[in-house]
């Protein structure tokens, strides 16, 4: 009897621990959304800050993330998944000339929109982190350039490892500019195509127009 | 009497303040030259390795560099100082694609050398405060890039300012590659001069071969 009104009183362990971990991921959900638009305001912001935002106590953050790296580095993974779904949808058949400016163009949407997390990334995680974090966006980039070197249109007197890591680098120099008040937001998506395509070209055929 | 021999036990006080100034400033070269050393080997090496290397005390060296982080600036400085005179030989006249290759190859050594200490850099001090200590080899490119684009060889459709910074930050990337280690030391030089010399090239002109 004693043990069957334990029982009744105990709620199903089975569905109290599915209930603590629904509750787990709804405060992980709230705790990286918080730091991706936390961050992407105040590169320099605190956990503090981000548990306030995000609605949850700072231990019940630090029981997720044990500290501010993590936070960060979970952050900028969330948003590169974020930033996948997007650049999944682009058209990257027909030209590849063509195809990269639209890459470019979506690609940029979202360095621009993270410009600030990635700030925030960068000064907390070593560049061979970011760089694994890019891994998806990146293997993209590299399909688009072999086809277009398989074409005749992209070089191939340099790697394509290198013409990818040129694309990447000319993005993130085009945020520093716009944070250095240099170059204007609305400027940088075709500054970056016409710089990128340039590069791409081979030696003895004409830059595009 | 008493004054007399008081006199005479005392050292000179402006002799000894000399002696003092330039005991500083020996300790100070040798804090600086030991810093751009021992982080040109260890981009997160301590102030006490620092001070160790540079033979000196950690309490002199903190009485000239309150912390790590104004350590590292002066050491990035100093490099800097040192890699201007370098650049300061080399013959910009001529063509200008021909001085910009020049140009590229002596400032690629440069970076080379120091890609370590620039890791170093980048880890502690703002994006802003490392274009300031830029500025000098910054301008002596935009001389360079703006001749060129006078005498109609480099391109007019985007500012000089953005032009300086893409060769910036191909050349930076170039270190990264290399720290991957998916690009040789040896052939970063020639991948830098044919990606910026094509980035540069005017729409409708062929890329340089």
């Amino acid at each position: 009897m004693a043990s069957s009104t334990q029982t009744q009183k105990r709620p199903d362990p089975q569905a109290k621990s599915a209930g603590k971990r629904a509750d787990a991921q709804r405060n992980i959900a709230a705790i990286l959304d918080a730091a991706v638009s936390t961050l992407g305001r105040t590169p320099e912001a605190s956990v503090s800050e981000i548990a306030k935002a995000a609605g949850v106590g700072r231990v019940t953050l630090y029981g997720h993330f044990p500290n501010r790296t993590d936070l960060v580095d979970a952050a900028f993974a969330h948003a590169i998944e974020e930033g996948e779904r997007a650049l999944g949808q682009v058209d990257l058949d027909g030209d590849p000339r063509a195809a990269l400016s639209r890459l470019i163009a979506s690609s940029w949407h979202l360095v621009d929109r993270f410009r600030s997390l990635l700030l925030a990334a960068q000064s907390v995680l070593p560049a061979s982190r970011i760089r694994e974090l890019h891994a998806e966006p990146a293997a993209r980039v590299e399909r688009l350039v072999e086809r277009g070197r398989h074409q005749g249109v992209f070089r191939t007197d340099l790697p394509t490892s290198w013409l990818v890591g040129v694309m990447h680098s000319v993005m993130h120099s085009a945020a520093d500019e716009i944070n250095a008040g240099r170059v204007d937001t609305d400027d940088a998506a075709a500054f970056i195509t016409a710089t990128v395509l340039a590069s791409f070209t081979p030696p003895g055929e004409p830059v595009p127009r």
